[in-house]
């Protein structure tokens, strides 16, 4: 009743995360209706971004130049290098323009229950750029859950032989967190990092 | 910093309905992740529908065949007209296949506040195919909102003097509700419209 072309269209857009099979319903007659100003023109930037972009061979993230252009800016400190799981945590730190150097995408995390070993993950050339030398500093910029904190001490331990100093980011109140809505962990590790006011 | 591909990529993404700007950067990093099995075909799938897609010059739907695979189909009953507010609603209707009839997609509702009166709606063509003949019936399933019930009532002045019935869906507990939980207009509503058990 609805034609091929848009029960794929909707079938395509269920995929998306956050959409569901309402949802993708309700995008793709949005998108009918407004065919000239948003159809096309999204039908045309998903096939630019996908022929344009390509992940720099140097630290894993996507950019339509390889190294990218993170990697190739001068100002950037080539000296510290920020290990995150995924490109939306280098997305993440960017937004908030908190850090200057480089950075290393690991592509995910180890993980028993996901058959994801080492040989997965992006390491073997985090540790080529490390023997490169002049790395000053790594900061090991994993989500703080059991799969992002094993993967965090299993870097820690690679690199221990580099002389490197390896950190991770603190721990803590959240700003803006209220004490009676933390969970104990968090409230605990805040508690035993405590430092001088 | 990402690329000017990627940032048309997510403002575009962030038009869609119930999408944020957030939602938007992830479903981009969900494309670009997988690229040849979902952001290649949904571009195609895109571009396919756009061209494809036409509105029904009979009932407004939005088909790939004009008159509408509805419209020609010879087994609906063309005695029965169901007018909806917009294609979702005819989607939602044909979902639950309760109707064999056709349809007429008005593509909006009288509203004093955003200025639309009857001449931006699909009106005058439904007035035409009731003139034509045949038509026994005409059910309006507007939306049970202020502007969906104000259009109904225009739309039974409109249609009073071809002396075809119009009716209108029932108000009541809607299935499985709770009486709890229901609006007091609802609940009168359903009172007031009581039937023999």
């Amino acid at each position: 009743m609805i034609g091929p072309e848009i029960e794929r269209l909707i079938q395509l857009l269920g995929r998306l995360p956050g959409l569901g099979p309402r949802s993708a319903r309700r995008v793709a007659l949005h998108l009918l209706k407004k065919r000239e100003v948003l159809m096309q023109p999204l039908s045309a930037a998903l096939s630019d971004a996908a022929r344009a972009i390509k992940p720099c061979t140097s630290c894993g993230n996507l950019d339509t130049v390889d190294p990218c252009s993170i990697c190739a800016d001068p100002r950037r400190d080539a000296g510290l290098i920020c290990v995150v799981e995924d490109i939306g945590d280098l997305w993440a730190m960017e937004r908030g323009s908190i850090f200057s150097g480089r950075y290393h995408v690991l592509g995910g995390t180890l993980s028993a229950l996901d058959g994801i070993g080492p040989d997965e993950l992006n390491i073997g050339q985090l540790l080529e750029r490390v023997k490169a030398g002049g790395v000053r500093e790594i900061i090991v910029a994993t989500n703080a859950t059991v799969d992002g904190q094993t993967t965090a001490h299993y870097l820690a331990e690679r690199l221990a032989n580099t002389n490197v100093p390896v950190t991770r980011l603190a721990h803590g109140v959240p700003v803006g967190g209220e004490l009676d809505w933390l969970d104990d962990g968090t409230l605990a590790t805040a508690f035993k990092a405590r430092r001088a006011l």
